[in-house]
C-alpha cells in the first residue's frame, strides 16, 4: 500500500508542476481559460454549443474536449464556432491531467484566441485530482442527478470557481429539493458562483455568458 | 511511464485473485451477486429502492453500497428493505474494489441471504477495471443523460450482463434518439440483457425483478 501511495503522490507532484508551466503559458498568451468538469450527461458538451455562439464577434474560441473515445465532443464545438476544437482520447484514463493538456496546447497558437474551454472527461471524482492549469474551475450540476451530489462527490462540489445548475427546465418532472442541494453546496464551498440555467430553452444562459466575458476581459 | 503502467497492472492482478476468492466465497454459499454501476444519479439507489419491495417475502437481501462519503445510499436500502445494508466509503477512490468487497462480506453471514446486491461508486470508467467477484454485472444508463454515452464510454458498455435504462418517463422532454443509442449497445455488446424502466412511475419494473429472481433461483 505504502508503495502504491507513494507512486500515486509522485505523480500528483509532477502533474502539479506540469500545470503551472500551461497556466504561465496561457496567461502570457492574454488568454482566458476555464476547466469544465461533471458527471456524464450532465451538459458539458450542450453548455459549449450554448455558450459559442452567444461570444460570436465578442470572443475568438478555442475547445480542448477530453473523452476516452471518439471526436463527438470537438466536432460539436467545431460546429457551433469555435475558432479551433482540439480532441483529446485519454484511451482508457478517466480524467485530463496536465500532460495531456500540454499536448493539446502545442497544436494552439494561443496568441489567436482570447478564451480555452476545456472540456473534461465525464466523472465527478477523479478530474477534481488533477491541475491543469486553467484559470476557473467550472461543475456542472445536472437536476435529474438528483439533489444528494454536493454530500456524495464533496471533492468535486469543494474545488470550483463557479457551479452551472443545468436542465432546470426539468425540475417539474423529478424530485430535486433546491433547498437540500443548496445547503450542501453552502457547507463545502461558501464562496462558489451558482448559475441555473437550461441549455435546452436557454433560460439562464445570459448571466452565464456574462460571467466569462466579464472574465475574459480582465485577462 | 513503464513504472506506473507496470504498478497499476500488479493492483489490477492482485485484485483479480481476491475477486475469484470473493466469487467463491458468494457462491458457496448459494447467493446470487450483483454489481449495479452507472453515472451519478443514473438511479442506482433508486433502482435498489424500487426493487426490494418486490422481492419481499421472496429472497432475502443483502446490500453493499460503495460511495466516495455518506451513508445515504445504505440507509436508503435499509429502509427500503435489505435485511443488512453495509455502507463502503471509499474516502476518495472512485471505485470499489475485489479488496473492499472483501472487507464488507467479512461482516456478513452470507448463508442468511439469497441475493447480493453491490452497488458501485457512481462512475462510468474506472468500476469497468475493477472485478469484484459478483456474478452478473449491471449497467444503468439514463434518458437524461444522453444518447452518445455507449460512443464516448464503451468499456462500461463492452463488459456488462445487464442494462437497464432508467428515467424513460423523462423521453418526452428530453432530445433522446433511442435508435442511435440502441446501435452503440448492439456493435459492443450484442448479447446484452436490457430493461427500459422508471423508477418514478415503476414502469418496465416487473421484467427486471423476474430477471432477478429467476438468477437467483439457479444460484
Amino acid at each position: 500500500m505504502t508503495q502504491r501511495v507513494s507512486v500515486v503522490e509522485n505523480i500528483l507532484n509532477a502533474n502539479d508542476r506540469l500545470a503551472e508551466e500551461n497556466r504561465v503559458r496561457i496567461e502570457s498568451a492574454g488568454v482566458f481559460s476555464i476547466n469544465i468538469m461533471a458527471s456524464p450527461g450532465a451538459g458539458k458538451t450542450s453548455l459549449i454549443e450554448q455558450t459559442l455562439p452567444r461570444l460570436k464577434d465578442k470572443l475568438r474560441v478555442a475547445t480542448i474536449d477530453g473523452d476516452i473515445a471518439t471526436s463527438i465532443d470537438a466536432d460539436r464545438a467545431a460546429a457551433a464556432g469555435a475558432q479551433a476544437a482540439i480532441q483529446i482520447n485519454t484511451g482508457g484514463d478517466c480524467h485530463l491531467d496536465a500532460v495531456m493538456l500540454h499536448g493539446a496546447l502545442n497544436q494552439l497558437d494561443l496568441t489567436q484566441f482570447d478564451l480555452l474551454i476545456v472540456e473534461n472527461v465525464g466523472n465527478l471524482v477523479c478530474p477534481a485530482s488533477f491541475k491543469l492549469g486553467t484559470h476557473k474551475s467550472v461543475l456542472i450540476a445536472s437536476i435529474p442527478e438528483g439533489d444528494d451530489k454536493p454530500y456524495k462527490y464533496p471533492g468535486m462540489y469543494r474545488g470550483v470557481d463557479a457551479l452551472v445548475i443545468n436542465k432546470i427546465d426539468l425540475l417539474p418532472y423529478v424530485n430535486f429539493r433546491m433547498d437540500y442541494f443548496e445547503r450542501g453546496v453552502q457547507v463545502l464551498n461558501p464562496e462558489v458562483t451558482t448559475f441555473p440555467l437550461s441549455c435546452r430553452t436557454g433560460e439562464g444562459l445570459d448571466a452565464w455568458v456574462d460571467w466569462i466575458i466579464q472574465n475574459a476581459k480582465k485577462a
